[in-house]
């Protein structure tokens, strides 16, 4: 059972039996979220893992199919954070994800420093002063912009909630790798895998996903590029995997 | 005409109508150098492009055919600026590449700074203290390893000798893409072009591509994949064209 209210839907979670409160006008999850879903690695049995900037909770639902680890999602926007609230209840997972409202930059003090072994984000992606965000509704225009955090609050924060040789993973677009790798190594996040996501062959990649450790020793690895449709215009037999197949 | 030493043999370079003085215990160019030459932005009919880490001189060859531009050549090893000076001599070009037999590190007094439109240069790739290095000759060794310049001295030198606005390309293997995208910004090169060169599909790369704008404006983009050898195990279409195609 769960509440719905509005334009509010119980999506299915794809290749998870799971399903998600999402809403047109809100929130709904992106393929890049399920990518970096896919992409971070996870402890299997045991462990703490922190998702930032989670929205409705699509990763950390995504990641309990992946791990038995405590999951913590942290949300902003009291609205994005209820829907999670309400999925995780949902899908009766309550004992391991827990969803909290709440600023990214205070979980330092709420969560302590250096307890998680993974970190993800899919954090906003443009800059505050970009011209379309006042065609956007406030909802979209704080999970798409730096409103209440920039890149390096993301990263800073990231590093300081990691273990020693924790891991961070990150998703994002690649006007901003070269800003993403000068943050994580000015906050003691060494790159270790680095892959890129292409719409087709032939193409510019739109989307990049890292990874570091912290304070991990330099040795970068380019991973195998992603490509998202085929020349036929339909999903790859790869990301079909990703979204609709049962192999995590 | 061409006197030729030793083992060393006059080979056809590839796609060019050149030939170049090489020598399998001295040095012979790789596929890097190609791909290099054939990623670099040039100037088509004006301009002044440097090469450091020359060699035997085979990206100003390969390069001479891409634009009228005049080209100078680096390097510090006599045997091999040697050679690359007779492949010049040989193919008639003497008055659009000079080959300077110096240490890349004195070309800011040698050549003065702020002139160059373009500098390419396919560096040493490994740190000088591997243990391997004791098994190579000293030729080998000081193209390979970084024992007479360290990559921040190439990429420090290379934004030195460029006009504002002016462009560097770089090859080198992932491992080092954390610390060349570091030095780059730190020597005011804002990256703006990276291709990464996978093997085969399904492999990690193992060669980057990287090229920046000195003092340009951040805006990062990542070109398609390169891959060298398709499932068949033959170079691709795309490196047969590069290899021996006649597009530039």
């Amino acid at each position: 059972m769960v509440t719905l209210s509005g334009d509010e839907r119980l999506d299915y979670l794809l290749a998870e039996n799971l399903r998600i409160v999402q809403s047109p006008s809100v929130f709904a999850f992106s393929l890049d979220a399920v990518l970096l879903a896919k992409f971070a690695w996870l402890p299997i049995q045991k462990g703490k893992v922190l998702d930032l900037c989670t929205g409705n909770g699509v990763i950390p639902l995504l990641l309990s199919n992946r791990t038995k680890a405590e999951i913590t999602g942290v949300e902003i926007q009291e609205r994005l954070s209820d829907m999670a609230k309400r999925s995780v209840a949902y899908n009766g997972l309550e004992d391991r994800i827990r969803i909290i409202h709440g600023d990214l930059k205070e979980m330092p003090d709420v969560l302590g420093c250096s307890k998680f072994d993974v970190v993800t984000c899919n954090p906003p992606y443009f800059p505050s002063q970009t011209k379309n965000i006042q065609n956007e509704n406030e909802h979209f225009a704080i999970a798409r912009h730096e409103i209440f955090c920039t890149l390096e609050d993301v990263v800073k924060v990231s590093s300081r909630m990691l273990k020693q040789g924790g891991k961070a993973a990150f998703v994002h677009r690649p006007g901003r790798l070269v800003d993403l790798i000068t943050l994580m190594k000015k906050h003691r996040l060494e790159p270790k895998r680095l892959r890129f996501v292409y719409p087709k062959a032939g193409k510019e990649a739109n989307t990049i996903l890292v990874e570091g450790i912290k304070d991990g020793k330099p040795d970068l690895k380019i991973l195998p590029p992603l490509f998202v449709y085929g020349q036929d215009g339909e999903y790859t037999e790869e990301v079909k995997e990703l979204l609709y197949g049962n192999k995590n």
